[in-house]
């Protein structure tokens, strides 16, 4: 077999390094690591590594090989030994890796307590260069809000709607995925749940039309808090309400460097 | 060039017919008659005949050469030639035109008037067997529906959401876009508009109000209306709300023959 | 808490049964049932029952009870035991349970052995009717299609593509996903797989060239086998070539009733 | 109506500037300019400006009313002029416009010479920032990629695919879109075409086998002739290749700054 062209290690002479190089989009089963044990879902990953220079190309198989030989535990802690396991395989100076998954928390409706799962869609993203690990961490919370407008200016009713956050946080230290949504779900009208009975529906409904929110109040709710946190260096909160009045819907973004 | 080999044209000796065979997901920019004239959209196009047993393949290049020298004019009529020409070129007993594309109504603000577009995605089938032909036309049409329970139930408020609800009827005749959309946007608890100034919103949200919707009285409203419809002989109505309170959403559908 | 009103049990007057309400887009944690054993997947469910014209709404929060009473186990013999609380619990007459998961089979490069796994996506839909069941089976399968025109009129390489085909099956007997899978691999121009050394990559390039198939060559090798399948009522297969010499896909379906 | 409240225009005290506040996903139809003149199409817009701490709310009415009065021309010199306006009518400091939308561009089969149109996905989005403008240009041009891997290991054929190339420039004097797109296609092992006859079907095949290029190679062709643009200041390509042998993809980006 060895007498097949290598193709990929000729050299190049067009002088141009590549930022990254790897594979995407490729679904692998995985355990996340949540507050009480590992959840087990399914991630769509994108792995990637730099390329110098002087190479043609670099060797697509080794990174499903990473991947199989990791085992499918996902974990912060664990994402920096895959990194280490690219860079190393791929002989790189920095290696990148998303995980995209659906995460999900059992929610306990408000007055009767009934259980039920919610999903979350979470992305993580980990970069090694050289010794240099940061990873970012992303939260997708759909919630409800109210319009504080249309409250103020109508005799009966509030428009409201389903709205998604989208709040990243980068930190060198782990970060917990509950708090991250905790957070998140805290700032908007009304968190949402899978089984409410009537007694419920009651609750929820009222504590929305009490506590209305812009998209703007939303991610400055969150904000506020985010800024609270000691252990991150950086965040972005992006929320986008799906206006129940509408077509379209109302978006609005924060970033910040902590640190 | 003659002595190119047409692989297409060998006998096939499986002995099994191909209900449809052709091309997918082709767009292309065309106008669509509305009632005052012909609009700019941009078609989606997937164009099929069907495939007598003999044969191995059919002529896939044909289908793009039939779209391209139909002209980009798309109406119920209009489309019935398309169909004939498909039948004529790829020598077959039956063709299919889907045509998916964005559709726009100017809308009026209830209150101030303020005019602007709202966006309707719209799909045409057309099916020509022989002589005979029929085309289905669908309308997804979003709208606002408050929840009649959490109405009832609640002191003050009431949940209300996006919705989204499509609409088929098949005739021989041919029926104006408009006039779908319009009978199901007066089935919900209020239609959507792109422009709404405060006089607006408070007129919107009060309506909404007085008019809750569930899934259900949502659906057989537009079956109320469709069954007194004299030119269609089926339909199908189809919702979904995108719940305010949920990541999850509540569906409903009517199927009915009218002929 | 009783005197809460129940909106949904008030008397309809409007006369119009609905075929199906429920719930759609519900995502939930599930163990699907493969030759071996159970496979941890996440499952996108849509539940509905029928309701009668004399009742105005159903109760949409019984349908995440029963799933969350069920158990997270998903298989053909299990999904019937679904349907049934549903129809007990939501006093319907007809129970429709969708399962949409992405699936996992472990391949073995053709000339390494290296192994790795690949994604499906799979739907199963069972409709119970009073006492009658049937289920219906979707696989998604990836493949590879060489163009046999193309391998014939060039005098050095073929256009190849990936393309999907959708095969969906109909039984009352339960069906292996697996010999779902296989049946549509062994009908293209060649298997995916996810790792592939040189030497495979090699195998698999030269088995493709060997084995040109048209899109409709492709739905064709199917039927063929469906036809040979004695457990099954009805096969749809549809297969769609994203072609790496277009921005379009070539389609084609077969549709047969067996019984 | 004066008498109407206006939340949006209350202080604010959480002390949090917003970076960017609007509207998204709102369908517009718009004329795109080209070469020879305008282009009907539909335009998914989102539009945004800075909220300064002070404020609570930005007048989300007021970006669709700015867009209706601009009319519905779009070039990169237009755009502008609708970044001054949003600017203006929301008292902001920054204005940011993304528009995206399907452009077509007459393919003429290499052998033939038959005609067609191919849809490339582009998105434009200017910031205005005060006095300085500077817009985005990004195609998304789809393309043919053959392997040399597979075609130097392998007695016959070679796998080949669509690939997307996703090449963004940053300049303030305008570009030609198809100007970007045909410097992406002559990177590649092929364009692709709408109609090809056998005999074009053949050049393509061919041409494709002679020109083979990895994920990295078709970056790199790109980035070479980007280096050469004397009038941009920033640029990033991305190409993905749906690979016909996995059902995963090979990626690869490089970014560059130039001034």
């Amino acid at each position: 077999m060895e007498e097949l062209n290598d193709t990929q290690s000729e050299i190049d002479d067009r002088g141009i390094d590549i930022n990254w190089v790897g594979v995407s989009s490729f679904k692998f089963p995985v355990n996340v690591q949540d507050k009480a044990s590992f959840q087990p879902t399914i991630s769509e990953f994108s792995l990637a590594v730099d390329l110098s220079k002087d190479q043609r190309g670099t060797h697509m198989s080794r990174f499903i090989e990473v991947l199989n030989e990791h085992g499918n535990c996902i974990s912060v802690k664990n994402i920096s030994i895959l990194n280490r396991h690219l860079l190393e395989k791929l002989k790189a100076q920095k290696s990148r890796v998303n995980s995209r998954f659906s995460y999900f928390v059992e929610k306990k409706a408000p007055e009767t307590g009934l259980k039920g799962p919610i999903d979350y869609l979470v992305n993580i993203e980990s970069i090694l260069d050289g010794e240099r690990f940061e990873s970012e961490i992303t939260v997708n919370v759909p919630v409800t809000t109210l319009c504080p407008c249309s409250k103020a200016i109508s005799n009966r009713g509030a428009h409201n709607q389903r709205g998604n956050v989208k709040f990243s946080v980068r930190s060198s230290d782990p970060i917990w995925i509950e708090d991250l949504i905790s957070l998140v779900e805290s700032s908007a009208s009304s968190e949402l749940y899978s089984v409410l009975k009537r007694p419920d529906e009651k609750v929820v409904t009222e504590r929305a039309y009490d506590n209305p929110v812009f998209v703007e109040d939303l991610v400055r709710n969150v904000a506020l808090k985010a800024n609270e946190m000691s252990n991150i260096n950086w965040y972005k909160v992006e929320a986008e309400n799906f206006e129940s009045i509408h077509n379209h819907n109302a978006y609005a973004v924060i970033v910040k460097e902590l640190k």
